[in-house]
């Protein structure tokens, strides 16, 4: 992997980040006591919300995520609606790619698509850097946000190496990332210069939205639950670290959460995560355990309501709230959310629901 | 969930199992000393293979599997070619159901589809069961291949509930499972009357395969992995075990298997499994030290190459079989496989390459 320490922040932060002291989510994502419990959603911005729809109507994915007034709105649309205890900046894993200039575009029933998969050293040579001026549009719109949102603090939003990685070698959606694997095992140089350039365009992105005045940021590795724990830490984490490292000095809470990462967990809080998400597959009192060490604080976990069960009747969804906000009392801090993004078909009344629940809850 | 025992075999077996004290294959299952370190691939009959493709040309998927000389054929063709120490019957997971009279096809490129999806207790109830005769095509095959297949013994095959039942309620492949899990939380008896249907219908199919000849039988819970163990245990776990435990008289060796069941795997090994399948999630010492009891035998275990590593360089992939068969000594007993199908590109000579190399190595 390249030796080179992250680099320093491009810019000095512009903005000066709000004072949000008395935000539930800020608190427990540090370690401290929460007023109440916080919950929020992953993709609580997006297809559940008829708001969101009629929003959308005409417009692009990515067209969206590079309209200012857009994106703001849509951003709003849930916090207003379920009042969360955060808002999540509405983007997509593949926007500082399009920003760059690599040719890719979010075709809607497939995902994002690449023209031209990206798999020789060339190929990788060829990719663009990205500059903050190419996310200008993203960076004014946290800039809107963070004028409306009142006390709601705002996350940040990047996909992490690994995911953007296997996007751009597979040309699209995989499930197997067989191109991936097998291009980081047998060229192994190859693959890191490549993730090397992937983890300093998710940094330009990061810092642009905490220049521009997010609270807090939240790196996503959708797929890194494909690989395993010794690929995980030979490939990925090094580059994971270098993102999640290069944000340290701002001070804000990072996360970090993947999908059937129950057996990477530990390797994702090594990347510098300072609240690790879990989805549904592991109880989170199992996830602490598996976090824990004898001389760090208690870990602080994210998760893990399983998003199908959405679909369940409430009583169902009643008792695994109840049941995932007991669990997590074993954590250092517990920021409930589901285990992964709020599927399309989900009635936003029952988000609305939960969000209540736990507020009534105990922290 | 239905308290009825397991029910005996419906029939006698009428073929005689074939006396292979010589298999590595069932040496290992069983805990043994084979004489040389056991290999096969899940999804070996298929295609990867040219002459399985030339073979199927112009026949439809269920076709195939209803045609007791192509299935046999197929299920040689891998036998042939890689030197397998086992042959595993050429089906599909929904050949059951559509013996049974169940409306579903199998879609180039999609997968099953089911033409009125399941999700009541009506529907459950109009569910049809399946009698041996109609599934007398796949014992025809069973029998051909008893005969054709010399010392390699035929492994016996079956989906398992939980996986049936989730292509009957999605109506197909589904990545989320919503409409099961939410039926399963919701209305558990109508889960667990769907559930001990199926289950009944994977008994009478396996039986059928046994009572033709089968030497071993391997029960697949693809989508498994989607369940948390809490769920796994209170849905899933009665049901396969109704399952293995019903065929557990013909002393055969039953393995069980799932992809991402990395937490499940005590769960599965309970429902009666004498061997585990383990994909590439986790390393296989792991597992052993996972599904190890203080009083119980050292568990054996199948696995556990990435299929998508078999796309990388050659020197990538011989170091992951020896360090594979490494991590399996620690085991009761080892056939090495991959962690889940062969993929469609894969080319069938490294297939061969890794089946002489795993005969090279210790067992």
């Amino acid at each position: 992997m390249p030796s080179t320490p992250p680099p320093a922040p491009q810019t000095r932060p512009t903005t000066a980040r709000r004072e949000l002291t008395d935000s539930p989510y800020l608190a427990a994502a540090r370690g401290g006591t929460p007023a109440r419990l916080p919950v929020w959603f992953m993709r609580q911005a997006g297809r559940s919300l008829p708001e969101y729809r009629a929003l959308r109507e005409g417009t692009s994915m990515l067209d969206a995520c590079f309209d200012p007034e857009m994106l703001a709105e849509i951003t709003m649309q849930p916090v207003r609606r379920h009042d969360v205890d955060a808002a999540i900046l509405f983007s997509d894993i593949v926007v500082p790619l399009k920003a760059a200039g690599v040719d890719i575009e979010i075709v809607p029933g497939t995902g994002p698509v690449v023209a031209s998969p990206i798999r020789t050293a060339a190929d990788v040579a060829a990719l663009p850097e990205l500059s903050p001026d190419q996310v200008g549009a993203v960076a004014d719109g946290v800039r809107l946000l963070v004028e409306r949102l009142g006390r709601t603090p705002l996350i940040g939003f990047a996909g992490a190496p690994f995911t953007l990685a296997s996007y751009l070698i597979e040309g699209g959606p995989s499930r197997n990332h067989e191109h991936t694997k097998s291009l980081m095992h047998s060229e192994p140089e190859v693959w890191h210069a490549l993730a090397g350039k992937l983890a300093k365009i998710a940094r330009t992105f990061l810092i642009a939205q905490l220049d521009a005045g997010v609270d807090a940021v939240q790196l996503f590795d959708s797929w890194a639950g494909a690989l395993s724990p010794r690929d995980y830490r030979e490939f990925v984490l090094p580059h994971s670290t270098s993102v999640l490292g290069a944000v340290g000095e701002y001070g804000v809470p990072r996360t970090h959460f993947g999908v059937g990462t129950g057996e990477l967990l530990t390797a994702m809080r090594d990347a510098g995560a300072d609240v690790v998400g879990v989805d549904w597959r592991l109880p989170l009192d199992e996830a602490v355990r598996r976090l824990s060490t004898p001389d760090g604080p208690v870990p602080v976990v994210q998760g893990n309501l399983d998003p199908a069960l959405l679909f369940a009747s409430w009583p169902v969804i009643e008792a695994e709230v109840r049941r995932i906000a007991d669990e997590g009392r074993t954590a250092g801090g517990h920021i409930v959310n589901l285990g992964h993004g709020v599927l399309p078909g989900t009635d936003p009344e029952v988000l609305t629901r939960v969000v209540r629940l736990v507020h009534e809850l105990r922290p």
